[in-house]
């Protein structure tokens, strides 16, 4: 049923029992068969080729796995499903707000089916809607200027404004400010990250990511408990750039590891933006060699628009501009009285959008205003 | 004879019987086909191409005339030429540092040739050895920042000690700036002004105009006498991009007349290089605009060279690296006792060019070091 108190997912109402439209023995093997060491992606994906589903290679004949895999990890698979491993992750999916999808799950991102390692499962936190959105890429310095701070967070407040959910990396700097700025709008924000969803690094980041767990969503492919390990991040970045129409890098030195997101973008056949700046700032370095490579220069959140195209007709008009979605703001609403703030987190929208909606449903006798600031729907 | 006291051309010793190669009949018929009104420079190259020289021109019949252009340009062609008008031209040409190249002359920048309407004829002040240098237009804002002067003067020197003659406007701003730069090394620098070479506009720009003119060149279309006129200077600038290998904007705003030169040298087959900046900062839109065109984003001068590559291979070495070059610097010596400053503006190099080059001419016994900082030829 859908969750009245939260609101973190607006168009999949969820039911316990079904976890992300997987039966739960399916989500055991898959669950499985992700934590198997020395299989990786590659294998998985030729072990369900050959033999159809995680539930029928756990039952297959120690015979025919070894034909199809190394010995070692035919052994292992042989062994069976390892339910003290996989009962802590239905102990945190009790957690409605917490999510397992996998390849074969309709909620799995469809952007990422083409790139050329798609993780076996992911695990979600938040908003399942978020992961099929229109999206793009922001990313950049960790030890960004703030007027680089500033921009990613412009930017990202402005395409989000337009319906582009806003992916990032959350790390400090600008992953951080992209996230803050795609909250801030209807088009929401993803955080990739590089830990096991029970975990929050960078730890400073714990308020961004109780926003996005409520607002917007985190995702992961490493199992809970995975701590921060250097050799997870590049790796995660793969899917930062392939979840996303596009990739935005806002400022990066020459070091920065926003320049192999951009270079993992370019490879999955996505378009890559720059942000230019001083040729004396080494924060724009980055940014400078990506677009001598064939990056293109951005100035507005309109040439990234612009360069998308074709790619985003897709995405509806602002709710703002036309009364046509103000049906979803009326289901928001619900039947109790309600403020703006609590409206917004609910609904994804900024309070700026909401106060122009509430404003006409008010004229067509559809919303009551009432004293104390809260609204209360009439029909 | 060569001019001992100014220096001004230390590759082509000077006659004042011989302008630029053209005896003065011939001259003549060229600057009075240059000042007939209406004909244009394409109606002039046709009439050229059927009749052979701007003699046979004025010698040929008013039939023959009107079959090949306007009735009323055939009429003005067979007044003949206008003495009283060419007159103060050959007065002008008494200086020495004053010449006049008209098409046919090897003097002529062959640059010139393969744009769509090369000038008929060019007055020049200054060095004419510099027209048929390796050169790079740089050009950008009248109204430009601070860091965008002390980039446009630092690109120049660097480039023009590389070897580059530096092109520009003279305008304010970015281009008085370039011409600062080209004029402190090897390079040196040229300037197509869009007055008569008998004004200087802008009037503040006197002192450079001076420098230019005995340690670089000036360079005009316009006949003596023309005054500033608002539609010159867009013409004016074919010439500015057509003379380069390429042109460089340094800042622009998106109105800056420099974006014509740039579109220009895109026409005309030259390379394109932008300085990005802050995307907030209106004098760098222009560069930002060039390079979604499809200019070069450059952050450094050996960016410039890298991307001119093989056009550059005819470029010697800076002449302090070798001793090859200093029997030109023997003859700049002179045989009496002179002044590095004066050595400086006579041979366009530079004061520290100069200090190490002396030293080997020393070492070597061709050069005696003076009392008061006077150097004298030994051999």
């Amino acid at each position: 049923m859908p969750d009245g108190t939260t609101g973190h997912s607006n168009t999949q109402p969820k039911d316990c029992n079904q976890v992300a439209g997987s039966v739960d023995g399916s989500l055991k093997a898959w669950l499985a068969l992700s934590l198997i060491q020395g299989l990786g992606g590659a294998g998985a994906r030729r072990l369900l080729k050959e033999l159809g589903s995680p539930d029928a290679i756990f039952a297959a004949s120690s015979l025919s796995l070894k034909a199809l895999t190394q010995p070692a990890v035919a052994a292992a698979i042989n062994l069976g499903i390892p339910e003290d491993f996989i009962a802590p992750v239905f102990d945190w999916l009790e957690d409605s707000n917490n999510h397992v999808v996998t390849l074969a799950d309709g909620d799995y991102p469809q952007s990422l089916l083409n790139i050329s390692d798609p993780p076996l499962l992911l695990y979600v936190k938040g908003r399942l809607d978020l992961l099929n959105q229109p999206s793009l890429a922001i990313v950049g310095s960790r030890h960004a200027t703030p007027q680089g701070i500033k921009n990613a967070e412009a930017f990202s407040e402005s395409l989000s404004h337009q319906g582009l959910c806003i992916i990032s990396g959350m790390a400090h700097g600008i992953d951080a400010a992209a996230h803050r700025g795609g909250l801030k709008a209807r088009g929401g924000s993803i955080a990739v990250v590089g830990t096991g969803l029970d975990k929050v690094y960078p730890a400073a980041n714990r308020d961004l990511a109780h926003a996005l767990a409520h607002q917007g969503v985190l995702i992961s492919e490493f199992p809970l408990g995975t701590p921060p390990l250097a050799p997870n991040f590049p790796r995660r970045n793969r899917i930062i750039s392939g979840l996303g129409l596009g990739c935005l890098v806002v400022e990066a030195s020459l070091q920065s590891g926003s320049l192999i997101t951009a270079r993992l973008a370019m490879e999955q056949g996505r378009d890559v933006f720059a942000i230019p700046g001083s040729i004396h700032s080494p924060q724009s370095k980055g940014c400078h060699s990506l677009i001598k490579q064939g990056a293109k220069l951005v100035e507005t959140a309109q040439d990234v628009l612009e360069e998308l195209g074709g790619l985003l007709s897709a995405i509806a008009q602002p709710a703002g501009v036309t009364t046509n979605n103000n049906p979803v703001l009326l289901e928001h609403l619900g039947c109790d009285p309600i403020d703006i703030d609590t409206l917004s987190t609910r609904s994804g929208l900024t309070v700026s959008e909401l106060s122009a909606m509430l404003l006409t449903l008010e004229l067509d006798g559809l919303v009551s205003k009432l004293p104390g600031g809260l609204y209360q729907r009439l029909h």
